[in-house]
């Protein structure tokens, strides 16, 4: 409704995000008693969140980051670059999240783009989940970061160049 | 443990935190039955966010925000006046949020300052509250932010002379 | 499916679930910031607990037990008696739960019958909530229990004449 | 607190709770991204359900029931034999309980014991588990059936030698 009298020329929705699985969207499979991929949450927490932005949601793909290929990254890239917002959040795996980061900044498609790479180290289908507060601090960086490729993980936010995930402690440090 | 080699002469941390009360620290009192005011939950949910922005706390008043008076909105501005640190957020019930930052901008001690408003629609202590994406949003959106006084609810940002809550939807809109 | 080969004579569930409001089903009504009823939780809570009790619910009234009247407990009191059910789960605000447990106690039309009045402390929506603890409590005891009226609060069951409230620490204690 | 003026003669609590994993005990591990066990929650959801069953905890192992060996089960039927407590609850996982149901109705030493085998399909860590549920249940069955070995899954109680596991479903089943 808070759009209704937008001009017609808009089509983009102000950001776009990308899905592509990682602890975020891990579920407990009852039957199985594992971790596995079903549908995202995505839609989920951002009505639990009553966010009101403006997204546009896009399931790419439901993988562990570590099970991520060479042409997994190339179809996020090339998502990143032809989707008509300037302004996007990818949701991934922590372990190879910078990889991903580092790709899609090498393509000069994103160079007037801001992407916003996030995600979580528990599950959102668990109680103790951190992806409710990472995905509200990645969709207010994305909205006001400039130009550029972003890790934004414990309520920080990174170049993707300036940053590594620490294994031992499962926490981003600055490089 | 991150700060080990910041130079001397750091005070600050990077962004301080004023809790005032409102929703966001709602508790279930089970003797009475009736919803009540303890301890604020702000660190947990930082510790759950798992975030690793370094913030200072401090708890100004607990109070419903339709309680809060003149002496109050006092109280926190001359706590943002005072304090060190030029990033701030405040948490404050959403009746009376803009009320209060009005009354911060309106005094020119924080003119250089970052304040970042923000609370919930659902106590934090129930699970279906966006306490969380609030404060990983408000946070964000203080670190880099310029100087101003805002409202972060709802995933977005609003300049405080631009928005009102709407009563009967709950939701802060733009005006 | 488990019925399939129930003879045509069975008309009735195994147990009949009465809902009657108390601190088990209230809300958190975010526009007005304050304690509600809204729908029962019932149904919710047994698939949560993935229940395979065949049970049939019905919803007699959505009210705080202090508000509760004469009237209404005489409606609680005539559908345990009407009811085909010989075994009664009654959901109940834990204030008056033994003054209604009284009331249904005193009709001789259950005198062939088990009744157990449950209720919880802490709202179901809440995160921390003891109703489910106490749904699955009171249902075994409603299945194995011989006839007569009981309270099951805190894990534990009480005949509902020896049994009272403690308003201090909340917690049911033989008398 | 509640014993303080129980006899002498007293030295049993009321129920004695064994501790063998499943899935009612998996964590989430951040670090590792799997599911894997640390402490039991069972104290922490006594807590949750504001228990007052006077009970004994023991953790005899922390494994996932497939994992469970010939050893593991002997272990687990002599605690149940060597115990003062007559009334006797197991967290196990799901898969093999009823064959260590089987392996303690083997021993006479629990011939005059009332034991109790209970699980959960998701894990207590996770929001949407049905352990709380289970537990309630089980606590509740032990304290009034007669000596035997049960199983209590999905508010049902089985004797241990009519009742089998769809591992289709994950529904337990009379036989």
């Amino acid at each position: 409704m808070a759009w209704s009298s937008i001009p017609v020329a808009r089509v983009a929705a102000v950001i776009r995000i990308f899905v592509t699985g990682g602890t975020f969207d891990k579920n407990y499979d009852e039957i199985r008693g594992a971790l596995t991929f079903g549908d995202t949450h995505l839609a989920e927490m951002l009505r639990l969140g009553r966010s009101r932005v403006d997204v546009s949601i896009r399931t790419l793909m439901m993988v562990d980051s570590l099970d991520m290929t060479d042409a997994d990254r190339e179809l996020i890239v090339r998502n990143c670059v032809q989707c008509a917002e300037s302004r996007i959040v990818v949701t991934h795996g922590t372990d190879t999240m910078v990889e991903t980061a580092r790709a899609i900044s090498a393509h000069p498609g994103v160079a007037a783009k801001t992407v916003v790479l996030t995600g979580a180290m528990i599950p959102y289908a668990f109680g103790s989940s951190d992806g409710l507060f990472n995905l509200g601090s990645a969709l207010s960086f994305a909205q006001v970061l400039p130009a550029g490729v972003y890790i934004a993980m414990n309520g920080q936010h990174f170049a993707w160049d300036r940053v590594r995930k620490n294994r031992e402690t499962g926490v981003f440090e600055s490089v």
